[in-house]
């Protein structure tokens, strides 16, 4: 079953394959100049720092419905041992096992691939079991520190959260920049809240993950006019599940990564923010959100920190 | 074999057992106010983002003599599949098994105890399989956003590295202070270079863990006088090993850990910052280095970026 | 809360502290001699081998329930990589993770402490994360290898499988054996079957751990008196759950393994073996259930295999 | 680069495949039947048990050199936790993270694959992140157990070990057998013993791996002409390292798994069964050797017992 034409439309419209040049690994990331920065930090008032990331736990965000996509495993593999000698400083280490995708994370570019093609244009066979991604795993992200602009879809539509299935429009994305008082610009990481996550907050882990708001098919378009670096949300699917074509699935993850080489979160948990922010109303701040430079990998667990 | 005299008339001078309330349990983190980030964001100048961590790879820093302490092995769980059906966008998926202690990582105020005790005077015991961490576990960082100041050891002595064995002294500190023309203040985080990570970087990873530069027994006092947050270096001892004193191990561990509640980082490289730096001829800068909130652990990997 | 004075009593009858020597790690495993294994060699008939354990998959036993109890996850970490170069032979080789005790498994004598105790008298605290189990760590148990006897306890009562918090008591046993038409003698390994794995097998994880039959606290005793050297069964939790005796949890897992120092098997599936065994009206058999020799551990996964 | 014509000269002579249907996906376990398991049950003679793993641990066979292969990381989850209150019956479990080909194993026949083949003509696509081999993992062998021979080169050469490079021949195998004074025949599982994991005992694991004594590319036809059901040896890379033909690694691999379908064993501690054969002069015995059945492994740790 191919990709229907619709989807395929969209791409062309969006696609950056070359823009950066043959070489490039990171997309869009590529917005986020020095000069980016510099206003992003002007952003900052009150110095008021909003953590971003779920905690990572056994009994996290999966319900075992993704497989290999495992919580957090933690094990302790010493405990107070007196490594040097009976009285001597005590150490306690651990180790742990995951899912790279399974809490709060950052998707690579390598973590879809259709019609058999990665962003820019490589193979989707690069990405194999011995180290991953040949090009575009999470490691070739040096830094990521931009503005970051909450567009908190469900308070700008005065709810706590946007229904199962309701798919986030460019006209929503545009309403909540209007109660935000700002506009999103070149380099900006846009931050989607729809409230989703109070469903896993409330101990509802199969709720959470399905049915979910998320984005619509229409949105990469919007983003890639606006020259977004990268976009994040509240939700385990991103975009809105089931989806809004019958049959066509994933198609934002296709659109963002593949084609536009855009890094997409999820699992962010976005309500304290949301306080935050509704308390000052602004809703721009400098986001610091850097991957674990795991080499090859198609995702990284990320504890993002909203610095208002 | 208790701890010397001399270990514990320091343990008196730093300790902070009770300064942030019998409840408290992330320390000198206390010192990092909204005000101190947003002077530490004043720092930006150029909107240069520099990484601070070491790749994530099982070919990484450890050698196998810390039982336990394992580097990153990365798995795949899914490769390009078609979860939907043939035809449909490709997912990719990852997994991995890390010592959380193994590469570029801060220890929590848990990874150390001496005596029975740890921070605040809490048992050792509240430390368990079950759980990890009762108290100070890792995730009770929520954000670490401060100004970062650059010590840089090394080339303040002209030279590309410390020799092994070295033990960076008081003095030294003062010294890269008035060679970066700064002071260090409350709230800071410091980061000591020794130049040792070259070592690894060239290949040689038991070269790199022993023998080591690094901090002497007494920097605790000079960081407790300065009201530093926070402590990090490029290698793997953090302190200079073997050590100063004759069978007193990791009595830095357990000085800044237990005694004055601060975190430390190690094997942070720190080899570009310095060059960059240099270039500048500042040594101050924002940065962000947030722990992945692994519940209850007594360590965390990071990927601290400092922006100048 | 003190462990009741009925449960002591027990324990007092059973007690093996001291019956193989101080030095002693594996307890009635001293059972099974040269001699016993040629006896039990001789109850081979057909050849027919009947494998005993449960698939090792992600989506296996564990609800989640049990801390830390993860079902494997599985990995690739090559997947036909021609190591060698272009055209040569390739390779494939995946990694696990799980829980020791998660599938089909042995509890090692230290998988449980009572009164701070392990088997022959050792502390608890002989336990720790540096290298688990000091003593009777599984490794210690060399070869597995003996006379199995099925107790078709369901079979023996006309029914599929017995009622969720149905205590199989010694009369269970015997009217087994005399269903069986055999005599459990010394040295032997008993499967005592429930017919519980059946609620499993029909895809109900949550009914089968609970509620579930299982040995009646008055069982070791039995055993004790027959020299049985193992004892495993086809639920999660061993012996009946809810327990018999209010707020006394796991009394048979404390007679069993720090009392008697008796090995015990959960989650063997002997549905194949009832039929085998009920087509021939045999129930005996030579029985291969070697632990895997993980060093220090508490419990290790068994691919046991009945030769009829 | 193919593989050169003598390879598949070799490989037209011993391939299996559709010998047991288009559908069979063990190979040569068929050979062995319940009339060669009532066999091998008439070998035991003293009833003595002796095990042929080596213990798995974190300080264990591999050295790094195999991407992905980790000896075992052993963890606690639990430790003495009275998780039903205090001074209730406490429990102790633990996890552990390994690769299948780590330590004692069996190698599946979807291992290796050559020429975009797998057993049986199957496409070595068929292998995937997603659930591992979807024909022949490991978890289709639902039994293991036959009569072992052990072939005992070294000793029948007169030396404690074969010298690093040695291939062993036809010619060896023929000289152990009849050293051992008995003949393999179908259904045998074979042990072949050249004394180097004496290397690894002595602590040298770089020595161990290379060079390394081991089968030639002529042993296949020998072992395929005698019905041979499975082969293990000592070593681990199984055959002769570095290879007899420039350029053609892994050949006897390639022939036993893909060609032949044959399981094939590694790291095998053949040295206590070496003396027990030497005692008594008699080298055949009952073999349990049951994979761990991991469902769509490519491989297995075992814990083989050979019952004299």
């Amino acid at each position: 079953m191919a990709l229907p034409e619709e989807f395929h439309a969209i791409a062309e419209r969006v696609n950056n394959w070359g823009r950066w040049g043959a070489d490039d690994e990171i997309g869009t990331l590529n917005l986020i100049t020095d000069e980016v920065v510099r206003a992003a930090v002007r952003e900052v008032r009150t110095g008021r720092r909003v953590p971003l990331a779920l905690p990572l736990r056994q009994d996290g965000v999966q319900t075992g419905m993704i497989p290999g996509r495992i919580d957090p495993l933690h094990a302790m593999v010493q405990i107070n041992q007196e490594l040097f000698g009976p009285g001597t400083v005590a150490c306690s280490d651990d180790a742990v096992t995951m899912g790279l995708q399974a809490g709060t994370h950052w998707d690579a570019l390598t973590h879809v691939s259709h019609s058999g093609k990665l962003y820019n244009g490589r193979p989707a066979q690069t990405v194999t079991a011995h180290g991953g991604a040949e090009f575009s795993g999470i490691d070739k992200v040096r830094h990521l520190v931009s503005r970051g602009v909450l567009l908190d879809v469900a308070r700008a539509r005065g709810v706590d959260r946007l229904a199962g299935g309701h798919a986030v429009t460019p006209e929503d994305l545009e309403s909540a920049e209007e109660f935000a008082g700002t506009r999103v610009r070149t380099g900006d990481i846009v931050l989607v809240r729809t409230g989703q996550v109070r469903v896993l907050l409330a101990g509802d882990r199969h709720g959470y993950g399905y049915p979910s708001p998320g984005l619509s098919v229409r949105c990469p378009e919007w983003f890639h006019a606006r020259g977004v670096a990268a976009v994040a949300n509240d939700t385990l699917t991103f975009e809105v599940f089931p989806p809004e074509i019958e049959n066509l699935w994933l198609p934002v993850h296709a659109l963002h990564l593949v084609e536009m080489g855009m890094l997409q979160g999820q699992n962010w948990n976005l309500e304290e923010l949301s306080t935050a922010c509704g308390e000052t109303g602004r809703y721009t701040f400098l986001l610091s959100a850097m991957p674990e430079p795991f080499v090859g990998a198609t995702g990284t667990p990320v504890a993002p920190v909203a610095i208002l």
